[in-house]
């Protein structure tokens, strides 16, 4: 240990840095050393970009996670096991992992109980205050790195996270075999879901998006049909024009009086009221899309239904195992999401060109530092 | 056997029919012949108005339910079994029963999964265009009549339904002992859920209204502690208000990060909010009050605190023993909600007097015909 | 409908009747009339023998279920419907039909929380002393009767009831997509088992049978791996053996501690015995086989481990629904189970078939009378 | 700190060591270091004496438990934090605790889950190679001790260990308020279920026992109803005279076709036997006490019943907050099971008195040194 230890020692660890709102540079920063028996250190291989990322760079803040110091960003990544603790055993140096990005404190209620998503105490990447994996190396609990077989990419590795979290939003479902699922949304969360979903024996699947290209897309990733919604006409009442579009979904796909899942990836407000009125009654509505803080909502409707109405936020325990069995069987082909791709240098340039938004812009890859 | 048909042919069956919109008459109508060899014929003792009886006289619909043609009211009551198919051996003549008010058709998926209470095709008391119970006589399925013990009262077999209403609340919340329980609004819906939270062994259950003498009331019949929520500031942001009375209430009875379950029981665009806000990350909201259709709803916070938020509406297998028992072993004191009592004859007055919403009625009876 | 009552009338219902314990007969029986507007008249197509139609032909008896007087056999079918009650609308005339072949009382407890598989009044066809599906004609409730589209054989639309079954055991071991699965035995109901577990996303699905052919078959029909458990030494105790050879799976196919879920389709006793041992910590065993009323059986290692130990019977409302998609979309090649077929006058010998119970023998077909 | 330490170097550590089978000793052992900033050092105050202690005394294993080096003995103890880590934020020195005893690794997947009564690296007090809580000192991480109010005894903090261990068993079984529920043993156990199936809102609690004092002290403890079951005629089937008494216990207390929970207290066959006879199909049977490795188990009935059979082990998050709870509110009086008296320098007395199993020697108490 101590060759290597001494070895690192003389070894950089460039970082790419979120300092201040809209303000992004390359640091060297000091090598993570292992605090913990059960730590491990990996060194980043692949990092995709992810909506929040570009949030915090942008706006500084989400809810009440406010950037204060500075953070390095990123939290979709893989790598390779370099350092592992004295008490690891999952996991040994030389292992390509997939990484969860958010370790929980393990001890509070949530985290006893197996809600370790809603736990307050988590470590998770590039949320502020803590530090992300746009880095050299990461260092991270070794129960929260997963091996990943060597016939997948370490790109692939990387899109185990928004893998995991479709898992996630399916499991908060309750989704089984055999159902009718609607999803509102067609981006990577949107999309992943429906892969998802028809991968767990989903009886259909319907996409609704507002971008032809990307329902052109979802169509050949996992929905068996898609619709774009009409405009409202002006001076409609939004809500109602929400009503007819979902009355319009159930007829079209023959989903009788509603879809037995709706998921929910969008956060939009017409999104959301389309997708309650589209739910059968005792039907499952899975919030897991973030757009305003509050909407106008059809609640008589959600009370006289007896809708189920869940909030999905990140993963639980079994989400990334059986993300990394999704793209490793070939049933989520997640490659075919990536449409760009760049060096870590020129990670300012991937983050610029997730915040244009484009159309035909889905994920980016940030390679690691070699 | 003919000697009871003969006595049927000649006796009256006079009933309490709402004609139109704010048009109610007495009238005799013939008395209903048992169609089913599961039928059974009650003679009602007792039956309670509820906010819905009102609402159809007041407004003439409810949702979909709309008045096309004359219907007797009344759906809360109890009686004696006068009658009984071939087939029926769970009540005998001499009976007295607790009435459920909805058959459903027994057919439907909802039906044959357990969700009786979504069925569409519900033959439901005093909902259009079905008749109710305030006649001498009513027709129903002998399984959904449910035999009162000796010592409970003809009112307190009425009083089985909102109890019963109450049941299906906590059941659809997945109500335990050891819960914190906070429950929105102390009218009869909301006192009755606060006092079968305590029986089922809550930790704490709060009340919240804004009428001070309901909240006197709400700490004697079921509630620990009650709160009267503080009006918004002039030109305050109501949601943010919401949100801070949430907090006030937390703080206030020690809940923490909030409420293991919440029963919303008003329908108020405020208590909704407040209902959200006062919740714990990973907690259950049941909406089972009716008020506005739509309302600014606090979304992200569902999402972000992964919420269950469920509906809960009329009664599941089940909810009428539990609701007999309650009230038969002493746990719930129903009698106490009853503050007026009207002859059958006098049935508009009481009508009237629910209509006024004064502060001091709660609940209002009305005897059967002799 | 007065000319098609006549028609009836002249027609003839033949059907294969048992009159005693190992006496069977062909007899005219009169063609069954609708005496429920819900009612449905199905002109059966092909028959699927199970062993329970076999058992009540040898021995007259399974469990309380005992033959006093003559009952038509079969109950795995499907047909055309011919005749319909005024209250049908899910079927007319001419549709082709799957026949769920118990129809239960709708009233009881049971019933009324969606568990009808545990109702005590299910007619159910050819259990005594209710006639099966083996005539020309079968009367049944309109809710039973399930469409199947125009690409489906009939006597895939008869092996709807085995898949149905299977649906139902894999629902009750609430089987979900990403776990391992252990199904012991490989008749027609555990090769069942291991296609749905598959088509609904199992990570592996591991047969364990003790005839080599049936493993083969297994390991083409849904199994990723199969298992053939070496035989006892002389001498050994019979529980430490079925340990050795859960430790032995558990092993051999990198199912760590144990199974996510077993299901037990052979009512063997080792077999039981291997399949507790086998379950992972928390893990799932469902009882769906049945052989011996008693077994000797590791309750401590089911206490210790927090089994969940389910019986699966019969199916409940969703499971016929279920089994046509899974027919019908292709995901389950039911027709590959057929192994010989006969016609109606021939039904004798194919039941003698399956009495002889040899290995090369899996689903025998009746032919419906034209 | 640093005078606390070296108060801390010249105090002693009594201990209450079990070196081999039946081999027990006073020994002064080093006090236990605070090796993490989560851990708490607690001066036991009160320790009750469990079967497993006895049975690891007199034969040196349970299960896969072996004592191959001298433990401590004792894991139901209450006492006061003396001392504690620099992360802790539940307790401070001074507060009076529950100790819950076995504290999980907190990363394999049953930890993650919520299942950490599962997870095979728990640290178990009294459990080889752990030790208990029979010393002056005990070190314990913070959040597995609980603090109990000023007007609860240390006596009762000790019994917080049992009441856990009901509240456990009630959580396995799913227990809900307006169930009928049998308990098979009224031991310690037994009764602690009992009374907090009461306390939970259970419709009917029935406890069996073949000793009538322990009969007579349920009924006055939790029960409704007890049963001492007839001894089987000479000769007659062990299995069958398990059913019948079962059909007795049935129609004896009005349970109908059975009861709707099932907790198996005693580990003795023929309890377990009656017990599955007498659950009704769909209802669940919890396996708590254990006895002989395998039994002759009615599988069939099971199956055909479609019971739930669950195996309750240990305690989860929220066992212990609850046990608090029911002991502090004053609903279960568990100062009641308290039969016997000891000073800690009498322990081997204590454990003689509890080997000798006199019926009425019920909870025997052990009191810390000063």
């Amino acid at each position: 240990m101590l060759a290597e230890e001494e070895e690192v020692q003389n070894e950089r660890n460039p970082a790419f840095v979120l300092r201040a709102v809209k303000d992004v540079v390359f640091e060297d920063r000091p090598i993570p050393q292992l605090r913990d028996p059960h730590h491990v250190r990996v060194h980043i291989a692949q990092t995709g970009i992810c909506g929040s990322d570009v949030h915090y760079w942008q706006r500084g803040r989400i809810g009440d996670f406010i950037l204060k110091s500075p953070i390095i960003l990123g939290h979709e990544s893989s790598g390779v096991v370099v350092q592992i603790g004295s008490e690891v055993k999952n996991v040994k140096p030389g292992d390509r992992v997939a990484i969860e990005p958010g370790v929980p404190c393990r001890r509070c209620d949530y985290c006893r109980s197996g809600a370790y998503n809603l736990c307050a105490d988590t470590v998770f990447a590039a949320t502020p205050p803590w530090d992300g994996t746009l880095a050299k190396y990461y260092l991270v609990a070794s129960d929260y790195v997963y091996p990943i077989p060597d016939h997948m990419s370490m790109e692939e590795g990387a899109l185990v996270e928004p893998t995991a979290v479709g898992v996630q939003i399916t499991k908060v479902a309750d989704l089984r075999a055999g159902q009718t699922v609607l999803v509102l949304g067609c981006g990577p969360i949107g999309v992943m879901c429906q892969a998802i979903a028809k991968a767990y024996g989903a009886k259909k699947v319907i996409g609704v998006d507002v971008v032809q290209s990307r329902l052109d897309f979802a169509k050949t990733f996992g929905a068996d049909d898609c619709f774009l919604p009409p405009k409202p006409e002006a001076g409609s009442d939004p809500v109602e024009h929400s009503e007819k579009v979902a009355n319009m979904i159930k007829e079209r796909f023959g989903l009788g009086e509603g879809a037995d899942v709706v998921l929910e990836c969008t956060g939009a407000e017409p999104c959301i009221q389309m997708g309650v009125f589209a739910a059968r009654k005792g039907g499952i509505y899975v919030q897991a899309g973030m757009g305003k803080e509050n909407v106008v909502f059809p609640i008589t409707t959600a009370c006289i239904r007896a809708l189920v109405i869940k909030g999905s936020i990140r993963y639980t325990t079994g989400c990334y195992p059986a993300a990394v069995d999704l793209v490793a069987s070939g049933k989520i082909d997640v490659k075919r999401l990536i449409t760009n791709r760049f060096d870590f240098e020129k990670a300012e340039d991937a983050f610029e060109l997730v915040r244009a938004a484009k159309p035909d812009v889905f994920k980016v890859m940030i390679a690691g530092v070699q």
